[in-house]
């Protein structure tokens, strides 16, 4: 039996939801309220220290990294292969996760928290935010959030604008030829960069339309479509799926 | 044919270099002197836009990201592999390797960088040093660059320490058992962690002995004599394998 711990249909939690409901994989959903701080209760913590959603269980192991939850996965499933058979094409997905991971996840967050995050948070209970923040256990995790709800500045928004240009850039060349950003077809690839593009054409406009960005738009709208793609985003609590992501763990390696 | 463009073998370059020789693969080696910066002339960009090293050219294609690198040479020569079969184990020693990308490298190679490389670099040829950090093309890299060669600070220092100190509980925890890093023998995890911990006896030794971490000192000394271990060791030309580890690259995501 699989169980899931995850925040809403976004970020790292939505690429692990999206790849279950490809794979046509029953699971068991435990919903954490990340915005609440559950993701730093004794309890959660015991299933995760590092305090970060997704988190999957399974064979009563718990283990965290959408990336290498989406591969775990695919092995232990190897029905609806979500990644190529050619060593080099797996290369490709495995590049495009890492590239998420480090360097995309933390520019778009900052963006969609800037934009999206940051209100919903202010607008739920602000007066215990700094306490549940300064609860946090792990100093860096601590830092980045008390950073984050100060709000991030000029400077940083800059800085994850520039990388999303770039990014943008990436993605189209990728997209030429078949229409899924890693070789050998649709893929984990195409899971990890979906939830944190998605939503810059309404907070980034400038930067992703149809004229920058015509091949990421017409890839965004055939996501979009995929039934697992609605599945998981049916499975948001706020109705804003694919919508607003959370500042502490993507920010860690924001440097 | 497998090429390979590597530096000495320290860090990134030894994980990949101790891989190839555990599998018994022949490769032609390009050797690129970082601190001569060769990893940012134009012809290594053309192969590289990240500038980093190592890369690896096969089939004509060219990839880097050492976890990604050390996968792909598994699964395209099964020969000798160095991943476990059982989708849980292989799902460890990927967050091993992801943990060596994103924390460990940058702390150990803070210290390693202030014990050993800032002297080597001044010792070359330290009027043109300054000049050819000025030219790397991406800011983000020149700006970590610059920052290293204006010495790291005691606060930079402190946190490596403490993240040091972190990753020898971690160790010492995960020998427990049968003695290499991740549960299905010896795998790419200890070749991703050993060219990071191997000299911390000897810069660090106060935080790692054979009192504080004595599971770890045996593992080094078993890794130690790997013929493999020693064969890539036995490519160095400085004489210093797995000593000297570069600042740029591991300090892009060292927030």
């Amino acid at each position: 039996m699989l169980t899931l711990y995850h925040w809403e249909p976004n970020a790292a939690s939505a690429r692990v939801l999206i790849a279950l409901k490809e794979k046509g994989l029953e699971f068991q959903s435990r919903y954490v309220d990340v915005l609440a701080f559950e993701q730093h209760a004794p309890a959660f913590l015991q299933l995760n220290p590092s305090g970060e959603t997704p988190v999957l269980v399974h064979g009563g192991e718990a283990f965290n990294e959408s990336s290498f939850i989406c591969e775990y996965l695919d092995e232990a499933f190897p029905d609806h292969p979500l990644m190529p058979t050619a060593p080099l094409d797996r290369w490709a997905v495995r590049a495009w996760q890492k590239y998420v991971d480090d360097y995309l996840a933390a520019a778009a967050s900052d963006l969609a928290w800037t934009a999206l995050g940051e209100p919903a948070l202010k607008a739920r209970r602000w007066n215990s935010v700094e306490d549940a923040v300064a609860r946090i256990p792990a100093k860096e995790r601590r830092d980045q959030w008390q950073a984050a709800i100060a709000g991030l500045g000029e400077a940083a928004l800059d800085k994850a604008r520039e990388r999303i240009r770039l990014t943008l850039a990436k993605i189209e060349a990728d997209l030429e030829g078949q229409g899924w950003l890693a070789p050998g077809g649709f893929s984990l690839a195409d899971i990890a960069v979906y939830p944190y593009v998605n939503y810059l054409p309404r907070i980034a406009p400038e930067l992703v339309d149809a004229a920058a960005a015509p091949r990421t738009m017409a890839w965004l709208a055939r996501m979009s479509e995929r039934p697992a793609v609605r599945a998981a985003a049916a499975m948001s609590r706020t109705g804003d799926a694919y919508g607003v992501a959370a500042p502490g763990p993507e920010h860690i390696r924001w440097g």
